[in-house]
């Protein structure tokens, strides 16, 4: 039963499946479609959900205890597990949440389990860098809270919007803009706003320069 | 007569032509210039196709069957075929196209060739990468689509749309603006951009990443 | 004493302290919460701010003169002293100040520490360049004072406005629109900035490399 | 004399008066100084001034036709040449340049030459990716010019126009209202964008990698 699901025709079926799946799940957000082949899309649907279930059940049955050695397998089980629920589930929500079902394509296709992998490995080197920035978008945002909640409160009127406008600032979006509002009943917040980007920019270029040299060294 | 075509007079005269073809064709777009030397611009044009189509076709006799051997030929050969359609096309689109001639530049000049051929050899390292991150975009792009669709229709309505807001949100270009929109009728919606920005960047730096390092091993 | 104070027990307590005391400050900017527990986290905040001093006195004490020698010390001694002022000071600013002492969480994690460390000793390395940058954008802003000034006053009236509205360009933020703002009047104006953003664009990309391959060698 | 010309003293104080000229310069910018000191700043102006033509006649004199083997006495000549002429100049434009006599910084502080002199070394590295990147950006703008002319007129009527949007474009800034505009009449000009904004953000990378690239052979 491993040979048979290990299979290269069983695998390239699965990622056929995935493929098609994924495409009608987008061809549902079209009210064209709907209306002409609704009925099939959500047959497809049905099927590709049903395929998938059976496949993992297959897996479990064919490795029991050693299924859940493989990190992945959990991947694929939370999937389709997350899948089953909104096929019943009543809000717009968990049914929008149903494409999150293409992502069994990362599982499926080695090249993309790689990368992943490597993506994921990255991550725990960076942990320190990450935690400085998360700490300086917090003290910030308290900052800018405090000083500018009362003049421009539609982006610093609560903690949560400031944290928001602090990370949109960060990427550099729009910033200038937000920076002269303040400034017209502050003109000193200027310096604010540039002690804050030069170095949320700095610990961001350091935190890429860190993912760079792990990548290298391996 | 190869030694003829691959003199370097008569190199140097077709990346002359090609330059001189290119001003002509942009000087086109002028109204003014048209008016007062617009034959003399078309003339130039058509002169400089019928010396491009001849070289293509003493090359093609020259080397024969080799000729299809050096793909940077098929690229020459291409582009004077494309060029030699508009010629009589009747739809602006195709007229232009005809600047597309320009390109013939980079087969012309050997270090321009040596730039693109580094750069289309670093493709297909990062298929895998480049394939996680439109995954990730369909995906984005269809929960999107279902729950901000009604919302905000100028941006979500459809799932070309919004894959082009999702484009747009990831280069970093007024996101701000998008998110705000859909959260003044969705207060949680910042959860969804903000993890498919932080994800959507950092697969794209390591996209990078992988371009990088591939072209240190070199 | 010096045994108590670098204890796991003593350091992780003086961590737990300081993320409570952030999430308190944190919590001082709610409206509601103020009204509710508002009294509960004065107090909170005065307990962590007696804690701090305490520990920052029996560190004293017990290393003499050798506590200065680190610079980290310096560090959390500035920051209990800065976050003692506040706490009488009848001002907005410092008042929201307060919340810096949340960045004594990185002089106690020694991840962070040595992560802020290797920040630090990444700048001198920079001093030239980030020298160049400076000169490049205080000459672009005398320039466009004197040339752009009276066409738009809003963005260019004054040496500080000018350079405020130069680094926002630097950082790419919405300098469309600003050049086509001047170019209405001078439609030569486009020379200036093209060449300033790329000159900038091109400092600002060595200054990265300089860091990259500082951190490389290291 | 070269001795005294090349000596700690004469080159500190030089530096010096570089910084006191560019300060004053920077301080005629403001209505409020001008009014008050400044006499007293076109005083220093002038003095400084004759200090530095002094200086370059004196080099001049001490080391006769060597003079101009170093190509930083070139850099300075030319800039005490070009700061002589706006002295009597009668545009704006003239007096507003007069400021770049700053520079003169970079050529003073030994650091900052070699800084400067690492930027002008990487740039024949990169002719053809930068030539390779201007015919993109020419080609581009011919075909946006003839398609999107007649419906964006004040962002492509005219081919400098189209260079400059696509600059711009390229640059991330605020191209997707650009897009959106032209998309309203031709809803398949999406396709434009996103190929010139992917081809060209590629091509700029593998600049910025050959950059990065050169400056670790070093
Ligand atoms: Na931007
Ligand atoms: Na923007």
């Amino acid at each position: 039963m491993r040979a048979v699901l290990e299979s290269s025709l069983v695998q390239r079926t699965i990622i056929a499946i995935i493929v098609v799946n994924a495409v009608t799940i987008g061809c549902e957000t079209s009210a064209y479609l709907m209306e002409r082949v609704g009925g099939l899309l959500y047959a497809i649907d049905r099927i590709a959900l049903a395929i998938f279930t059976a496949e993992i059940a297959a897996r479990l049955y064919a490795y029991r205890g050693r299924f859940f050695a493989d990190p992945w397998n959990w991947f694929d089980a939370v999937i389709v597990a997350v899948a089953l629920v909104p096929a019943s589930g009543p809000t717009s929500v968990l049914r929008a949440l149903r494409i999150l079902r293409a992502l069994r394509l990362v599982s499926a296709v080695p090249s993309m389990r790689r990368v992943v992998g490597a993506l994921l490995a990255a991550v725990p080197g960076m942990a320190s860098i990450i935690g400085l920035l998360v700490l300086m978008i917090y003290i910030a945002a308290v900052i800018a809270t405090k000083l500018f909640g009362d003049i421009v409160p539609e982006r610093f009127d609560e903690l949560p919007r400031s944290l928001f406008t602090l990370f949109q600032i960060m990427t550099g979006d729009d910033w200038g803009n937000v920076a002269q509002e303040v400034m017209e009943d502050k003109p000193w917040a200027w310096i604010f706003f540039i002690v804050y980007i030069l170095m949320s920019t700095f610990v961001a270029l350091n935190l890429f320069i860190a993912v760079v040299v792990n990548a290298m060294n391996d």
